[in-house]
């Protein structure tokens, strides 16, 4: 397989992940990068010393035999930077949040079916070992019906000034919310609050409900003496953990016996002291998630196979994100996917 | 100090651990035990062999020189006993929930008034030593403006038929989130779903938001893989952690630093590994709880102090609960406290 | 079956846990009880009101249709007790350890098998569902040889002034190790140190030696800041870890895969990040270990079957404790079993 | 200050280590490096681009301007090599294990002291913020006499074929004994077993126990379930934990109050539960030690003070190492210092 082409927009810290996982793939050759900071594009020159250094995005479209962009830019030139790759008939990555609205959102997944091109999200976790791992069982029927998904992701760390908690953490949540869940939540409500700065949320809460009742929580912060990468899947039949901040122990599988039977009071208190059932930690493969995503991406624009995580997922996520974030305007009151401004009938 | 003649009415689980502790202090005399069901009234007989034994609350009132009643019985029945003894004069401890409405928790508090009577609320935690110490910290400033609370109330244990998890689990929660916080919310948002039982709800999501935007988060299970009794506490200046699970170290104190200054990017990324400041894990008084409780319960009849946790303690839990159980109906549409019915103006 | 009469000599700490365990028993009755103490005997009454209560072992033998006596007296009384209550005819258990020296041990196993009577010894642990489930996996072959065990039995706690930390903590790890590796030790090597009062170890390690180079490891302390009671033992196959301190997961058998084939440099560098396998955990019975020890002396009495920690088991453990003693005042040089005095050719 | 000129022997993983850190430090040069296998000398050019590469180290000494030498080679080349450069007048930095035995250890000291020139040793974890603030608490007094050190150092991982886990790990644990403890033990007692390649000891327990009776013990083990990196320290007046494992709560000391005075019995069983005192965990620098221990050295360079490890703790550990060997193959009898071939009298 000859090595993909492609081009970095945006070496930030991320972006300088991301060239640092693609640089080091057979699989791949970067060919440019672009930054308007002369002094990080420098750096990242340091790394790809073969490739062109650009300053503007537009003059990426000169590179010759670039087939593809990797887009790590902010997120408020996700949107525009992608229509112009995507209509320009590259294959385009695009760094997590998607977009920062629905109907940009809609309009790339179009435009990307349009121009037949791969268009492919940065969610992260999908490419995790333990949510690989964990998709399978559910997928299999192992954990039974999957009643319901939280997760915590907070810290005390980066602030950041030009998005909020939800937008900056959540993505990943949802995204592997969405994956384990499967299908769409009828609404969502969130509560936050702004301690630090004004108007941007440090600390966020969202709740999202399926139409059968079945439903998911995240709890986002930077503002938390705690350092927690964690969701917890209860289904019908076994539980899971995924721990991300353990080192080993990264995926737990709890069994456990429910009876509900008969309408019966339902007495299992020994179980707290003592488990239902034995619990189960299967090795994992030790791979990056960083480094199979940046593959997966080369891989599907080679194989022109559709991306694990595709427009239309980065689509559901942004409207998911897009209703939390009315919610939360809203001091919580819920707020239906299928009334969100931009989204088409 | 005379001590103090007291009666149990309702001796299941944890009428048993109260009859239990009061009957180890000797600042109090249990002279009589009450329940509907024989075999377990014997067993309490059993711990307490010199006391009355009856079948039903009202023959309490017989009992001469009866001073004080502590109710144990099913949430329903609280209200209705608790009237009865204030009516007649006694002073009264009624396990939680208090009440399950509003308007009798407003009536037993003006009941409790007009008699001059000792009305205490069993809120457990408020006695317990890492929240007492924690409350002591708070108030003297050390924690700065406490932003947030959110707690974690899950395990896999035993399910009621009788009360969803919000009524079961959260009135510890939101007893100290109250005391911490002070006032009251101005609503409050909560979703959940049923599971194992149409309508009983095993897992609850309740967001407390305050007029100048604290706020609080709990969150109930008795369907999750972990068994977590967790606080976590942010303030301005320093944050905690109440985690009553951890057999020694049941409270951590963490400094910390952020600079919100000037509208400037706060990066302090290096807390990602680093912590900000030292912790420090006090250490604390090892009594039990319930021990305090109950002593204090005695100590105030005695003393004719208002107890930690009153009526009006009691009352505001109520509030919230019956707020969040409103918002529960309404799929998470915030409910005002201030809107709840038999609320007086 | 007949409940078993049987009478408890030592009513302090431990042996208060081993009356309310016995009283709580079907198949036993504590007819007689003793102790030189008198508070503590009345105490002791308080909870079994029908037994006689004598201040003086011999008087036990005045109780009419006893037929076995519990020994949880001080260490230096447990030989001439167990003596006169077996040549009296009766089964004897006698609390850990067994005896100070291995002549008395020997001396007690010889007197019960003259006359037939049942001899148990109080090694708590064998009895323990962790140890009673990976006792039968190491039987099964699935941990593979073991190469090692080692423990640690460490806490800041009572300090004895009567015995050191070997005598008065290890009896407990001793008793699994021989239980895990079968056989005996060749040699033990111990060395600690006093710091708290002259001349009574607070520290001691003590390494236990096979012939076929499979070794043990003991470490225990009162005079630290954790509390750890945990096990590790390392299988060619597998290993396993027994932490009692886990409130629920209290054993885990990891998989493993050394492959030293070749005189290959093994370099499996990847498991210092990620497992080598699945770790697994299984479900244990949740019985409290004292009860199921308690019972199965009963059990023992009644059907005349040898109790799985009989006088010789209790014989092996003190070997080893009084090997380590003789290495513990030697500085360390390792002392043979088949050296020590009072060990019969 | 103008920059270190200084050469790297031995570019294997832990050589490529040094190589990443001395290059990174503006403080020093790197301008040459050594190996005798071409790729690894190749991949560890591709760092240092402008260094001499040479395949032996006596090229080294043409090359001009050369003021000190690192020495990553494998351990029995440590001794020949350092002689050689500190021969050649060079600074020397010599990684751990210093020399297999005490000879070489002595005549490289008295070489450097004739010659005047630096010698280090790569005892990595006197460098680390922990152990230099653990360290400064020691000296100033705040623990009390420190009665005695354990460490754990134990995974499933790395299995070498020329060195026994002592050699291999220990060398870590033992300089920061040495380091804590101060002077020297008067002997040494270990014992181990080999599992997995004939004649070198999977797992080692060592003993050290100085004149006063103050004692330390080490783990080591490349065969084991945990991940184990930690030392404790039980001073007179309060103890320590340092967790290399932990990722931000490194280091925590712990009051506590024993008092064995008056020959009483002393219980403070509720310590059991309870802490016996409050618990710290200081901020510590959060910078990487082995950039701390190269920086350390290219000071020492330009200074001309003597390095925080230098060959006489490099002798001193060697000492342990080697008398804990002789009691290795002595089955655990205790080995003295003084009585080591080649130990000047």
């Amino acid at each position: 397989m000859e090595p993909v082409n492609l081009a970095l927009v945006g070496t930030g810290d991320w972006g300088a992940n991301l060239l640092r996982n693609f640089a080091a793939l057979p699989e791949a050759r970067v060919v440019a990068i672009c930054d308007a900071d002369p002094a990080r594009l420098a750096r990242a020159k340091g790394v790809v010393p073969q490739a062109v250094a650009v300053d503007d995005a537009r003059k990426l479209l000169d590179v010759p035999g670039l087939e593809a962009v990797v887009i790590a830019a902010p997120a408020p030139a996700h949107a525009p930077l992608a229509k112009l790759f995507l209509e320009a008939g590259k294959d385009v990555y695009v760094e997590k949040p998607f977009t920062l609205d629905v109907a940009d959102a809609e309009a790339l997944v179009a435009l990307a079916d349009a121009k037949s091109r791969i268009l492919m999200v940065g969610h992260l976790l999908i490419h995790h070992p333990a949510v690989v791992r964990l998709k399978a069982m559910i997928d299999a029927g192992e954990l039974g019906t999957v009643h319901y998904v939280y997760s915590q992701r907070v810290n005390l760390g980066k602030v950041r000034k030009d998005e909020n908690a939800l937008w900056s953490f959540a993505p990943h949540d949802l995204s592997v919310m969405l994956h384990f869940l499967g299908g769409e939540p009828v609404d969502v409500s969130a509560r936050g609050s702004a301690f630090l700065q004004k108007g941007i949320e440090d600390v966020v809460f969202a709740s999202l409900s399926w139409a059968d009742g079945r439903m998911a929580h995240a709890h986002v912060s930077w503002l938390d003496p705690h350092k927690l990468r964690r969701f917890t899947v209860v289904g019908a039949k076994k539980m899971a953990l995924f721990d991300d901040m353990e080192p080993s122990e990264k995926l737990k599988i709890y069994d456990r016996g429910v009876d509900p039977a008969a309408g019966e009071f339902v007495d299992f208190a020994r179980s707290l002291t003592v488990r239902q059932g034995d619990v189960w930690i299967p090795k994992l493969d030790g791979a990056e998630p960083l480094r199979l995503e940046c593959r997966h991406f080369v891989e599907c624009v080679r194989t022109r196979k559709t991306p694990r995580t595709d427009g239309r997922d980065g689509l559901r996520v942004v409207k998911v994100l897009a209703a939390a974030q009315a919610s939360l305007e809203a001091h919580g009151a819920p707020v239906r996917l299928d009334a969100l401004e931009g989204t088409r009938s």
